[in-house]
């Protein structure tokens, strides 16, 4: 790291993640991150180091995101190497470039480049993220079109037995019975949302949204919700054994190929840093 | 071929057309005719030969149906061999069964199997076919999630001009100037519909119905229109084609990805044999 003054930049982007092991950069692996970077080292050759991205949603292995934010920071000289004879700015012509380059087999999107806001940070100064996960059960039309993003699920589920189960759920709560444990990392998350609805062909889709979510919460609340639709768990467990804070083996975590990171909410330009401030505070601060 | 009274079955099925060379069998190639076949033929063993579909859309290699119809006939012995135990009846089990083994890969299922009225042909009793052409162009939000049935397409197209130019296109016409030649089939088709709209991501959806589409003709019609719509080919120029009947090189067909057969319609059931009478007529007399 130098001193020299950088430009952040905002990214949105999409991405169908069936040949993704996830969002984050590991070796060996094809991840959306590890792409990305690679694209952006192709464009910004000769023009220092390549910027690393900082990400709203790190997305696990197979999950999607039609709504994903991140950010990156680049200096005066590699901000003048993008812009190319012709292009109106530099962020535009970088989302150009790396559709050109990430986009070779057009499972990701990048939607648009942008200067950032001061005091924006794609991972701290959000204030809500929201998912969606899309199901097929018994009585769903099942599209072959959609299969990506959709789970097929093979008995009928009671959408109405797992909205009144959800609705009692939201609020601020140690999530730790929904969540996989990393340590250091506090499980305590505000739910602000989390309804089922069946679309025009019968698919169930469950809209969930929290401040953040910790890592495979949003499967495992989806999984308890199903086998309180398919008769297998009563409503009234979800909340109990979220009170309880304990891993249960009442409910199975459900697979990532059904699941959509749809949107990433900011507060307003006045207060994207203060909420970044704020953010970075509590998640450094211990379990509680 | 023997004289045993057989039963015939309409199937309504969905394929994502992707991994398949196009419906009709051939050997050595996955088409979806060729796998439905031999899933039928695992489900019947031992109850005298397979039976072969008969579709309303032979679609081509790539191109999708979420509506598409087919029937086919089976003998009494193969009826009773399909009912299980537990089994409403013999058109739902074989649903069951079909999904069970077609869709081990899951780009292909049968929605329903129900006894077709008397005089149904799902291939000549249709009175119309409908498909849709979608294309997501420069305008356009791209979803990564939906690009195996929408062409990225890097102009900007201007669906007003293309609306101008299909509207005058419908009607009983000679198509030969928009379709592949096959010997011996005539091209006269009526026309009855070919508009366009944005849906709520800016995607250009392409609406088209005929009573029947020759070798092509709806890629070749939506190839003219993206001309028209990005200014390459005056809207009259369309209709002028047309009525030249000769193929042009002044289009492209456009690829199959973006194309989906959704739906077919019949007359009223006391209506299906004489359609079917009529149609046999018509696509057997020679070319005018």
């Amino acid at each position: 790291m130098t001193d020299e003054p950088t430009t952040r930049l905002r990214l949105d982007l999409a991405y169908d993640g069936t040949a993704f092991n996830g969002w984050a950069r590991q070796p060996g692996q094809r991840t959306v991150q590890g792409e990305l970077e690679a694209a952006l080292a192709t464009v910004l050759r000769r023009a220092g180091s390549a910027p690393t991205l900082v990400v709203a949603g790190r997305t696990d292995a197979g999950v999607h995101a039609t709504g994903q934010v991140a950010h990156l920071d680049l200096s005066a000289a590699q901000l003048r190497h993008v812009v190319g004879r012709g292009d109106r700015d530099a962020a535009a012509a970088l989302r150009a470039r790396l559709n050109g380059i990430a986009g070779l087999r057009s499972d990701v999107v990048v939607h648009s480049v942008v200067v950032a806001p001061p005091g924006f940070d794609a991972r701290f100064s959000p204030i809500w993220r929201s998912y969606e996960y899309r199901i097929a059960d018994a009585s769903a039309h099942r599209n072959p079109l959609l299969r990506g993003h959709t789970l097929w699920y093979p008995a009928r589920l009671d959408e109405h037995a797992m909205n009144a189960a959800t609705a009692e759920l939201s609020g601020l709560h140690d999530w730790a019975a929904y969540c996989r444990p990393r340590e250091g990392s506090t499980t305590i998350r505000e739910l602000q949302r989390f309804d089922w609805r069946r679309d025009d062909t019968e698919v169930l889709i469950a809209t969930l949204r929290a401040d953040a979510f910790c890592h495979s919460m949003v499967r495992a609340l989806v999984g308890a919700a199903v086998a309180v639709g398919e008769g297998k768990l009563p409503g009234e467990r979800m909340s109990a054994l979220r009170d309880q804070a304990a891993r249960s083996n009442e409910f199975t975590v459900m697979p990532a190929s059904g699941l959509t990171l749809v949107e990433v909410g900011y507060p307003p330009d006045s207060e994207l840093e203060a909420r970044a401030a704020q953010t970075r505070a509590r998640r450094e601060s211990p379990v509680q």
